[in-house]
């Protein structure tokens, strides 16, 4: 098994808070992330994806094929978008890293299996200090 | 003359556009960075003060000290705000990686001669790959 | 699961030395890491914790209180510190990178356990090319 | 177990391509990463060993040793070379990352099983966009 | 005056050597990077422009148009390209940093006058530890 | 005129205090930096130097001479050894970076010259959140 990732970036504006509380409540809970007026990040995003090396090119994947997919699937919908407000497979749902994670891991999950390789790892990145990763559920 | 360099970050969220514009007129002029429902950047601000070195101290200006006027100006005003619609030295201006380095330096400028350095360069970094300096009017 | 991973920095001196060896022979087995009068580094600190995401908050642990946590626990203690003098958790220890990431590991599983998350790797960073990482006694 | 990184560096020449393909074949399936005469890529290459830690010497392999190993098995024969034409360990095979971390791999392991400790894992670097990572033959 | 940055990069690969001399005089003079079979750089390209902000779009220049203006004149022609062979600018030139980064300074210099706006600065890295800074003739 | 830069690397303890102070002044003057049994950084070191291209090599200077010179003249001093106490060229001055910077430049600029060109500046990056840059006594 061979390992390949590829990065892709896109910046975003969010805000962590639950409807039903309060704004004194979501400052609680959430600190300055639950600002009402949004704020917002540059992510960096790797999509790993594992399988065997095809031995008539020497790829596990043809990376310009798995950069598309996930400029289709993700990254056109949510770069220089609203997480909250304008992000089909992010619709009711908190706009945390980790709900990110989660959601994109499931949006190119059965994509990457079309294209003859299995998708691994979900890495987000939302700023220098602060990173998450999905596996899936398969090792749950 | 020595430079020194003190780096701050942020996470903002804004919008490219102007009232009077259509949003088509808005697409057109300021692309993705133009919609509506906002979008965010992690923001690196790097704030670059000269003098002479201090002999006891071997310092140009003490580094814990800029950092916090930093924060207690720029970073405390704008970290985890809306550029647009909630930082006060940014009041009616366009929102741009220019017009926010020019209006950080103006903030800042008097603040640092008042510590007996001088503001040389404001550079922010709204990408990886796109950042703006400014050094003042004096040399224009 | 979900990893989340929360990045710390510290400043410290050590030096890498048996007391019962001779200088020479320390200098033969640690090379210019042995330096009786220090050296020192930048190091990074990555603690990634993983969990399931609370339905209520989006998050597997608040990062503001990891974060405190680590600080508290660890970065107060061994910031601009020397490791071989001054940190509790390295008392009667070797100041290598990979006992100070162990050590770092054991000072914080038990509190990220009361956090209701589990610590599932301490990396540490000594310099641009040399890292270790540490993910507990459990699969050994 | 303890796991331990050594970041090396190379750059070297490469295209992507089969002999027995068309130019235009090539193009098709590498794109212009089959260009016939050549392009290249700075290398990142992170070589992860693991072990128990010395009680000793606190270390799980000296990195003088193991950087040392690196450089003369694989910098040494592939840096500022042209990995398709002149590497020893790279004849008759496609040129690409995964086969190339695959083969570095393999050139390591038993090299640093005789030292002591055991290779984990080869991730390899291409772009900062692109990376592949691998852990060896023991789990597939 | 305001200066705005944007970076692009490209992968290539070049050979330093001067075809009147011995194979083993360019190994004395340029040391590997004489190596005839070629090897190869990620390149990392900054480009600085300098003007006046606009007042109706808060710009000095349009970033996307600088964008497309340094693909189709430069990055278009060297990316995955051998500096030597193929690069229209760089015919019958030595392929150093320093002759590439003045090349690329005389290929966009009346482009970016033609936006209205001045070019300051070509910065081109050809590794993490070497890069070259070109401001044109003006101040010589 | 072209400017070239060459990075080195080098890991250091220092401490920032003075002698006729007492601990409690030391520590309100210079903070955590004044810690009497030392600490230590991770220094990038960035020498900047121009003149005019060689029309024969390509090259404003040989980076390989030029780091040879930096590593004898400056990094065999002063990596893995204490600042404040083994380094000559900072021999009773301050170890703050400032200082450092300065000195660096005072030992490089007549070397630099003897191999034909000019130091411009020296940059030194104590953390990824503060660096200094000189450039000598000219413009003063």
């Amino acid at each position: 098994m061979m390992y390949i990732t590829r990065r892709e970036r896109f910046n975003a504006a969010h805000r962590l808070f639950r409807e039903e509380y309060s704004d004194e409540r979501n400052l609680e809970v959430f600190g300055k992330c639950s600002n009402p007026k949004w704020h917002g990040h540059n992510y960096e995003l790797f999509v790993t994806v594992k399988g065997k090396i095809n031995p008539d090119t020497g790829f596990v994947i043809n990376l310009k094929t798995l950069s598309k997919l996930i400029n289709t699937k993700i990254i056109d919908k949510i770069d220089h978008k609203n997480t909250n407000l304008e992000v089909d497979f992010m619709k009711d749902k908190m706009a945390s890293t980790e709900v990110l994670a989660k959601s994109i891991f499931e949006e190119l999950e059965t994509e990457i299996l079309n294209l003859g390789a299995q998708l691994h790892c979900i890495k987000l990145c939302e700023t220098e200090n602060n990173f998450v990763e999905y596996y899936g559920n398969i090792n749950e």
